[in-house]
C-alpha cells in the first residue's frame, strides 16, 4: 500500500525527481527541507530559477552562458583570438577557465556526445563551428571533448571534418592525473600515459 | 581567477547548493539544466514548490505533513488507536507506513536526533507527546527513532519521561537486516542480534 504525500507535496516531489542526479529519496528530502524554510527563503529560490531562464541565454557566438549580447570571454579583447577550444558543454568551459590553462577562445557543441543515447558527433550541429572557422584568424582548434571513448571518436569525426591548411588541430594531452596513484589508474589511461612519456 | 557566472546564474546556483545534499557542482549542473529546460516547465516547479509551501503544514495532532486539518492516518477511523509509534522525522513515518508493518498512530518529533549538531533529546519539543499520552486509550509507545546511538540515547531518555502505570512502551528490534550479509553486518547490530536471538 503506497503511501499517499498531500497532492501539492506529492507534484513537488514528482518534479523534483525528474532533475538530474535527483532520486525518489532526494526529492522527498528537497521537498521535506523546504516546507521546512520560511517561506521567503521558498519564493526567492523559485523566483532564481524563472529569473536565471529569463535573463540567461546561450552566447550567440560560442555558447557560453551569459546575460550580455555577447559572453565575457567573447568579448574580452585580451583573450587569444587565434585559438580556439571546442569543449561538449558549459560546464566544461568553466572547468577549463577555472583552471586558467587557457586564454583562447570557445565553442561549445552543446551536446555531450555519448552514443548509448544515441548522440554522435553526426548529430551534433558543427555548422557553427564551421563557420567560426571560416575566420583566417583562427591558427588553432584544442578538442577538449571528454576523455573517453566517445569523446575520442568525436574528437577524430571533427578534426576530420574541420581540417584545412594552415588549420592546427591538437587535442589534450591524456596521462596521468595530478595527485592520482598509479595503483588506482584505469589501464587505458596507462597505457597513453606511457606511449606519451616525455624526456625528464 | 574564478570564472563569474552571470549574476542570475550565480544567484541560482548559490540557492540549489544550499539545498541539503548539493554540493557547488550538483548546483551548476542543476542550474545548467533548467537553462536548457523549457520556460514552462521551470516556472511549473517553481509554482509547485511555492504551492506546496502553502497547501502543506503538520498535522497539528501527530506531525505528519498534511493539507487537512488533520493527517489522513489520525482522521483514519480503522487505526489502532491505542498504539502510537514516535518517529524522528516524516520520511521516517512514511518509510513505516510504505512496509505496512503498523496500523497504530504517529507522533513525529520533528527533529533529528544529533548530539554533534547540538540536539539532544532535551532540545526537542516533548509537551505535545506528553499531552497525548495523557490519553488513557493510549496503552503502548513504540519508540522508532533510528538506530544509532543518538536515537537509542533518545529513547530510552524518551521512555524514562514517560513512563506511567499502564503503558507499555517498547522500541523496535534490532537485528540482520534482511538481504544483508553477515560479513558486512557491523559488530554492534551482529552483537545485538546474538543477544536477542529467538528460538526457531
Amino acid at each position: 500500500m503506497a503511501y499517499q504525500y498531500p497532492e501539492a507535496l506529492n507534484r513537488l516531489v514528482k518534479e523534483l525527481s525528474a532533475l538530474p542526479g535527483v532520486g525518489q529519496k532526494a526529492a522527498q528530502r528537497l521537498a521535506f527541507f523546504l516546507l521546512g524554510k520560511e517561506r521567503p527563503a521558498v519564493v526567492a529560490l523559485a523566483r532564481s530559477m524563472v529569473e536565471a531562464h529569463d535573463s540567461v541565454h546561450p552566447c550567440p557566438q560560442c555558447g557560453n552562458f551569459t546575460d550580455q549580447p555577447l559572453c565575457p570571454i567573447c568579448q574580452d579583447s585580451a583573450r587569444d583570438r587565434s585559438l580556439l577550444c571546442v569543449v561538449e558543454g558549459v560546464s566544461d568551459l568553466i572547468s577549463m577557465e577555472r583552471s586558467g590553462a587557457y586564454r583562447g577562445l570557445y565553442h561549445v557543441l552543446g551536446g555531450v556526445i555519448s552514443p548509448m543515447d544515441g548522440v554522435g558527433p553526426e548529430q551534433l550541429d558543427i555548422s557553427a563551428l564551421e563557420k567560426r572557422l571560416s575566420d583566417p584568424a583562427i591558427r588553432e582548434v584544442v578538442m577538449a571533448t571528454n576523455p573517453t571513448a566517445a569523446g575520442g571518436v568525436a574528437a577524430q569525426y571533427l578534426a576530420k571534418r574541420l581540417r584545412r591548411p594552415g588549420l592546427r588541430i591538437t587535442r589534450l594531452a591524456h596521462g596521468m592525473p595530478v595527485g592520482g596513484s598509479l595503483a588506482f589508474v584505469d589501464e587505458a589511461t596507462l597505457d597513453l600515459a606511457m606511449s606519451g612519456r616525455r624526456d625528464l
